[in-house]
C-alpha cells in the first residue's frame, strides 16, 4: 500500500511518550492528538484511502510506544473512527474537528467532571476519601466555590499515603478535615454522606480499578448504607475491557511496604504489594465523568459512544 | 455490720494493681483470685454471714481498683458467686476450690485454646491474621505442632503495625508469611480459609471488640464466602455487657498516625485514632475459647455459666 | 387420685381471668402465682404427691382460662416446676418461695429491663420507635433519668396511631420527638442510632412477634446498618414455641383501616389488618429483658431456664 | 444578537404555565411544544442563525416559568436539540417534526406504557402498590383488558390515603382489591409476584423518586425476592440529574400527618412529612416506560438519546 | 395496496423453517437474512414504497412460520429496519449489504465472542459449567489456544446429562476436566475462578434465560464471590422483552426425570419437568457476546442498537 | 488401678458394634448404653473409685469400636458423666437411671422430634425436602396425623435418588408430592413454605452437615425468603465439634455419578463426589429436635447440657 511517511510530528511525538518525556494520561493523550491533526495536514496525499491509512499508520507508530497507557489508545480511536469524508479534504477537517473536539473536552474535562460531581454534594455534607485523585478533588473543591460547607474524613491510604496529599488540598480550600487510619473507615462510615474516589481505570463491566483499599471500602460502604461515588473522566476508560480484557495490576516496590532493615528483623517474610484493586459495579452508585453521571453497568455505553466497540482497532491495517 | 478486717494480702493486691505494678488480663486475675483465697484463710471469722460479708469487701477493693479491667470483675465474680456451704469451713473450702479451679483454667487457657481452634484448621491451611494475638498465635502454633502445614497471610495493622510481631512469631514456628498492608486484605481474601483474629473483649450481644480493623476485615470476608474465627480466652468475655453496657473505645495518641512535622506539612488536620472497633455477631463464624467453640451468638450462655448474669454484682453489699 | 380440693382462691382468681376482670401480662401472671401460693398453705394433704397432684389440679385450673395468653403458663410453669422436697412442708415452702421470687421479678422487671436497656443508650442518642411499649419507653426513661440526651423519632403507627401515645410520654419526660408516618421511617433510619421496639411475645426460633410493622422496619435497619433492640420481659417469652408452636397473629377490625362509610366509597375492597408480625432473629441485635440482654438467637436458653423446656406442661397429669 | 421576537403563542403559554392555569406533567409539556411550533412558523427569520437563537430565545422564556418541573425541560430539550437543517425551512419542517413527534408520543404514552407493563403481568398474578400512579394503573388496566385476571393488594398510602384511589379505580376495573395499612406490606410480600409503582421522576444514577414509602417496600420486597416494577412515563425521567443534580425531597404541610389539636394534645412534637423518597436502583427490577423496559441503570441512555446529555441546556445562549 | 409478489426463495424457506428442515438458531437466522436479500433482487418493483412493502410482506411470511424462535425475528428486524434509500436501486443496495452484514456476524460470532470469553479467563484459571453451550465452549477453547492452561469443573446437568458433552468436548481440548452432580457445585465453588455458562435467550431487563439450575448456581456463586459469565451470541437477545413480553418457559418429557416403571414404584408423584430458569442480573457479572461484553443490565442498549426498540415490528404493515 | 473385668455383655456389644452386626445411629447407642447398664450390676466392686474405673473401662472398649460414629459417644458420655453418689449402690442406680433415661428419650425421639416439627407446619403448607430423612419425615407424617393437608415438592437427590424413597412415603401417607431434578429447586421456592431436610451431623458452630446439596438449597430459601428447618435428633450433635473438630466429608464411589463405560466414552474425567456439605447457621431458621426447636446458634448449649463440654472424654483415664 503506498501511503505518504509519517510527519515527523507523529515520530517526535512518539518519541516524546517512549522515553516519557510526555507523561500523564492528559498530556500523552493530548500530544497523541496533536501528532494526527499536524499528519493531516500533510499536503501529499494522493487518494481518500491513502489518508486514512497514513493516518492509521500514524495512530499505529503512536500505539506501539506505551500500548498498555489507557488515555493514549483512546485519544487515538476517539479521532481515528471519526475521518468521516468522501474526499481528502473532507477527510482532513474531520480529523482537525475531531482532534479539537477531543482537546476541547479534554482541557475541560476535570472542570465539567467537578460540576457533575459538586452537584451530588449538598451543603453541610461529609466525604470519605481514599488515596489522591485530581478528579475527585475538583468535585469537593467545586462544591465549596459553590459557597457549600464540606466536611472530609481521610484516609492516609497506606503504603504511600497520598491521602496525606489530599488533606492538604482539602485543607487549602477551606475544608474541615480529618485524617485516619486506613482500618478506621468503617468505624466512621455512618458519619459520611458520601464515599468519594479517583479510579486508575473503569472496565467495560463496570468494575473499577482503584488504588488498593478502595474494593474494601466500598463493600463496607454498601454494608452501612453510604453511597459510593467515583470521579472518572472517560480518559480512564478502558476500551479493551469491552473486548473481555481484564486489567493487570502491578505489584509495586517491596519497600513501600517495610524496609529491607525492618523486614529481615521479623524473619524476612514475603511482601505482597498490589497497587491497584478491582471494586465490582455492584459496590458503586455513581460514576461521574466529564459527560455526566452514569450508573457503572452502563459506563460501558458511553466508552461505546466515544471510543468505538473495542473490536474494531482503528490503527490496525484492515 | 460486723465483718474481718481485710487481709493484708488483700490490700497489697489491690495496691499493686492500682499502681499497675500487677498488670496484663491474666496476672491480674490470677492476684485477685488468690488474695480472695488468702482472705478466706484468715481464723477470725464469727459467722458464715461474717464469712460472706468480708469477702465480698476484699472483692470491692479489688474491683475498685481498676473497675474498667475485663478480667479483674471476671475473678471476682468467679469466686465469689461460688462461696456456698452454711458453715465456715465449707465456705472456706469453695472459696479455695473455686479459685483453684479458676487459677488451673487460667493457667491451661492458652494452651486448650489453642487445642480447640488447631481442630479447625486443616493441613495446607491459609489464614490472616490481623494484629498480634496470643491467643490467635496460640491456634496456629497447636497445629503447626500437630504437623499441620499452616500459610499466613499478615496484615501489618497500622498504625501500630503489632502485624510485624505476628509475622516474626509465624516465622520463627515456620509458618510461611506473606505481609500485606491493610488496604490490600480483601484481594487476598478468596486465597485464606480462615481469618484468624484475636479480641479485647467480647460483649453479651455476641459483638467482638478488637483492634481497629476488624470490623471492616469481617465484612469483607463474609462477603468473600470466608469464615472469620476469633480467638479469645473466657478472660475477655465482658459480664458488664450482660446488663446492656457498651463497652467505651479508647482514642490513643494521634502521633501514632502521623508525627507532629508531616501533620503540619499538610495543613495540621484533625486526627481520630480509636484504637478497637466492634464487629457485630453477624460477621463472625466462631469464638474459640479455652471451654471450647462458640457461635457468637450463645456466647452469653457461657459468660453467665462461668460469671453469673451480670446483674448480681457479687462484690456489693446485697 | 385423691387431692385437696381447690381453694377458692384458685377458682375466684380462674373467674376474674376468664371474665378478664383481670388482665394484662403482669396482673394475669401475679394473680395466677399468688393463687397457687394460697393453695400451697392449705392444711389438709396427706402425702407429698397429693400436694403435687393438687397444686398441677390448681394450675390446670388457671391455665384453662386463657389458655394462649402467654403470661399466664409462664407463671403456672414457674411456680409449678419448682415444687421441690421430700416433704409437704418442703414443697410448701417451695411454692412460697418460688412464687415471692417470681413476684419480686415481675414487680422490678420493667425497672431492671429499663435499666439494661438505658446502657445500651448513650448521651446525645436518637432512637426510632414504633407502636407503643412500656419496656420500650422504660429504656428511654432511665436513659433519661441518668442525664442522658435522648432524641425520638416516633413511627406513628396506622392504624391506631399507638405512636402518639408514645410521643406524647417521650415529650412528657424531655425527650426531643419527631412525629412521622410509618413509611417515612427507612428515609430516617440513617439519623438514627436504634430502632426501639416492644414485643407483643418472643418465639423460641428468636422470632420477635410485634405490631404490625415491626418486620418491614427491621429489615431497612439492618439494610442501613442501623442496630434494632428490642425490650420485652421475661414474662413475653413463649414457651409454647419452644416445641414449634407457632404464634397465632390475630385479625383486628376492618374499621381500623377506614370507616364503613370511605370503605363503601372506594368500591368495598377486602381489608386486611393483621395485629402483629413476625421478625426473625437475624434482623434483630438485642432482646432487652430484665435479667439482661440476649442475642435472639440464645433467648431460648433463658426461655427453658425460667420455664423448662416446652416439652413438659407441668398443669397436666403425668 | 439580532433575532425575531417572540410570538404570542409563546409568551401567552408561558404566563399560562407560570400561574399554573397549564398544570400537570403532561399538559405543560404539550403546551411548551407547541408553543415551539407556532414559534417556528413566524416568517420573518432572516438566517437559520437567527432562526436557532429565536427558537432558543422562545425556550429560555417558558423554562424560567417553572424551572423545577422535570416535563417542562424534557420537552423544550426534546424539540430544541432537533433544530436540524441548513436553511430556514429545512429548520422549520425539522422543528415541526419533532414536535409532532413528541406529541404523538406523549399522547400514546400512557397507552403504550400499559401494554409493556401488562406484557410483565400473568394471568392470575397478584400486584402490590403503593399511593396511585395513573401509568401504574395503566399496566394493570391493559392486563385486564387483555382478559389475565389480576389481584390487587393496595397500600392505603399514609398521610393522603392515594392508595383508597387506587383501590376505587382497580375495583371498577374488576381487579380483586384487599387494602391493608402500609405497615401491613411485608407480612403480604410472599403472596405477591409483583411491586407495581409510578415515579414522580427517575435519576440519572437510576434512582427512582417516588412517594415517600416505596424505598422501605423495594428493600423489604427484594428481601423476599419479590420482582419490583415501576411505571415512568420517559417525560419522568430528569436531565438535571445527568449532571449530578440531585432531586430535592420537599416537606408537605404537617397537617397531613396529625391535626392541629391531636398534635397540641401529645406534646405538640415536631413533625417531618417528606413527600418522597429515593430508592436506589438496585431495589428495582425493571422501569417501564412508553419506549419499552429498561433495568434502571441504563435508563440514563434512554435519557441522553431523548433529551440529550444534559450538559447542553438548548435554551442556553452558547 | 400494490406489491411484487413473494419470490420463491422466501416461500420456500418459510417451508423449510416452518418443517423444521431448516432448524437451529444460526441457520435459521442466516436462511431468513438470505430470503429477503433474493427478495430484494427482483426486478419489478414500481416504487420504493411498494419495495418496502413487499420486503415486510416477505419478512411476515417467514415470521409466522416460528413467532417463538428467538433467532428469527433478531434476522428479520436486523434487515428490515435498514432498507435506507431513496430509490429502489439504494433500497436495493442497502438490504444486501444489511443481509451481508449480519451474516458476515453471524458467521463469526462463535469464534469472535469465544475471543471476548477467552480475554477474560487467565491462566491458571478453573472455570465451572453448567449445560453444554457451544458459545462458552468456545471462550475456553480460544484461551486453550492462546496456550492459557484451564481446568474444568462440570456439572452433569440432570436430566439430561449435558454436562457430560461439555466434559467430552473439554477434555478432547486438553482441559484437565472434573465431573460432579448438580447438587455438589456449592462445595467446589470456592475452588472456582468463573461461573461460564451460556443462555437460551437474554431478556430486556437483564435476565438470564439458561437451563434449569443455572438461577441456583448463580446465586450460590455471588454468594460465594466467585465471578459469573454468560457467553451467548446477540442471537439470543430477545427483541419481544423489550415490550415486557416474558419468556415462557417450557415444561420437558416428564420420562426425562424417571422411567413410567420407577414412578409407578414409588406411588406415581407430579412430576415437573422445567426446561429453563430465569437469572437476575444482579446475579450475572458479565454477558459475552461477539460484540464485546457488557454488565447485564445494559445489554437492552445494544438489543435497541441491532434490533430497534421493540415496539416496531418492521414486518407489520405500518 | 484395680478395677473389675469387663462383662461379656460389654465385650460381646463391642464386638457387634465393631463388625457392624449392630448399626444405625440408634440401634448402636442404644445397645452401648445398654450394656454400661449391665456392667453397673456387676456384683464385685470394691470401692465406688473402682466402679467409676471399670465403667470408664467399658466406655473406653464401646468407644474404640467405632471412633467416627456420632451416636456412640454420645450414648457414652450421657451415661458416664452421670456416675454421681458416693455409694457403689448410689453409683448402681446413677447409671441405671441415666442409661433408662437416655433409651427412653431414644425410643420417644423421633415421635416427640415429628410433634416439635409438625407443630411449624401449617394445614395447607407445602414442604420443599432434599434426600430422605426418616426425622423430617416424622414431622411431616405427625403433621398429617393431625389432620393438617400438606403438599410436598421433593428434590429427586442425585447421585443415589433418596428423593424417590421421600416421594413414596409421603404419597402413602396421603401427602401430595412432586417430583423435580434438584437444579429445578429453586424455580419452586417461592410457592414452598418450608423447606424440610434431616442432617448427618449438627456441629458445635450450628453448621448443618446433611446430604450434598444441602447448602446449596439453603442459600436460594434464604434469597428467596423461605425458611429452612432441619430435623434432627440430639444423637445428631457431634460433641467432638465443641473442641473444634470439624466434621470430614467422605468422598463415595465414583460409579454412583456415572458408569465406568459412559465415563469412558466421555473422555475419562476425574469424578468427585462428596456425601455430605455444611450449611453454617445463618441460612437455617430452626433445628427441630426431640428436646424442643432450637435456633442453630444455640445447639451448642443443648450439647453441653446432654454431653459435656466436649473437652472431657469421660472414657479417658483422667
Amino acid at each position: 500500500m503506498t501511503s505518504v511517511s509519517l510527519h515527523t510530528a507523529v515520530t517526535q511525538t512518539a518519541h516524546e511518550i517512549e522515553t516519557m518525556e510526555t507523561r500523564g494520561a492528559a498530556p500523552i493523550a493530548k500530544a497523541a492528538a496533536t501528532a494526527l491533526k499536524t499528519q493531516a495536514v500533510e499536503p501529499d496525499y494522493e487518494t481518500p484511502h491513502s489518508f486514512r491509512a497514513t493516518l492509521r499508520a500514524a495512530g499505529r507508530t503512536l500505539h506501539e510506544t506505551r500500548p498498555t497507557a489507557v488515555s493514549l489508545p483512546n485519544a487515538l480511536r476517539y479521532v481515528l473512527r471519526r475521518i468521516d469524508g468522501e474526499t481528502i479534504p473532507e477527510q482532513r477537517s474531520a480529523v482537525a474537528a475531531s482532534v479539537d473536539e477531543f482537546i476541547m473536552h479534554l482541557e475541560h474535562a476535570q472542570e465539567d467532571l467537578g460540576r457533575v460531581g459538586a452537584n451530588r454534594l449538598k451543603n453541610g455534607d461529609t466525604v470519605m476519601t481514599h488515596c489522591h485523585s485530581t478528579d475527585a478533588i475538583a468535585c469537593v473543591e467545586t462544591a465549596v466555590l459553590q459557597g457549600k460547607e464540606i466536611t472530609a474524613i481521610v484516609k492516609e491510604t497506606r503504603p504511600r499515603n497520598q491521602g496525606h496529599i489530599t488533606a492538604r488540598e482539602l485543607t487549602e480550600m477551606g475544608v474541615d478535615v480529618t485524617l485516619i487510619v486506613d482500618s478506621a473507615a468503617r468505624r466512621y462510615l455512618n458519619t459520611v454522606d458520601h464515599v468519594l474516589v479517583g479510579a486508575d481505570s473503569i472496565a467495560a463491566d463496570g468494575s473499577v480499578i482503584n488504588k488498593i483499599g478502595t474494593s474494601g471500602l466500598a463493600v463496607n460502604a454498601r454494608d452501612r448504607g453510604t453511597p459510593i461515588m467515583v470521579a472518572a473522566q472517560t480518559l480512564k476508560l478502558h476500551p479493551e475491557t469491552m473486548t473481555g480484557h481484564t486489567v493487570e495490576i502491578e505489584q509495586r516496590a517491596e519497600t513501600e511496604v517495610i524496609t529491607e532493615g525492618e523486614r529481615a528483623a521479623i524473619g524476612d517474610p514475603q511482601i505482597e504489594n498490589p497497587a491497584f484493586d478491582v471494586t465490582p459495579p455492584r459496590y458503586v452508585d455513581a460514576i461521574v465523568t466529564e459527560r455526566g453521571q452514569f450508573p457503572p453497568e452502563s459506563i460501558v455505553i458511553l466508552m461505546r459512544e466515544l471510543f468505538g466497540d473495542g473490536v474494531d482497532e482503528p490503527w490496525v491495517e484492515p
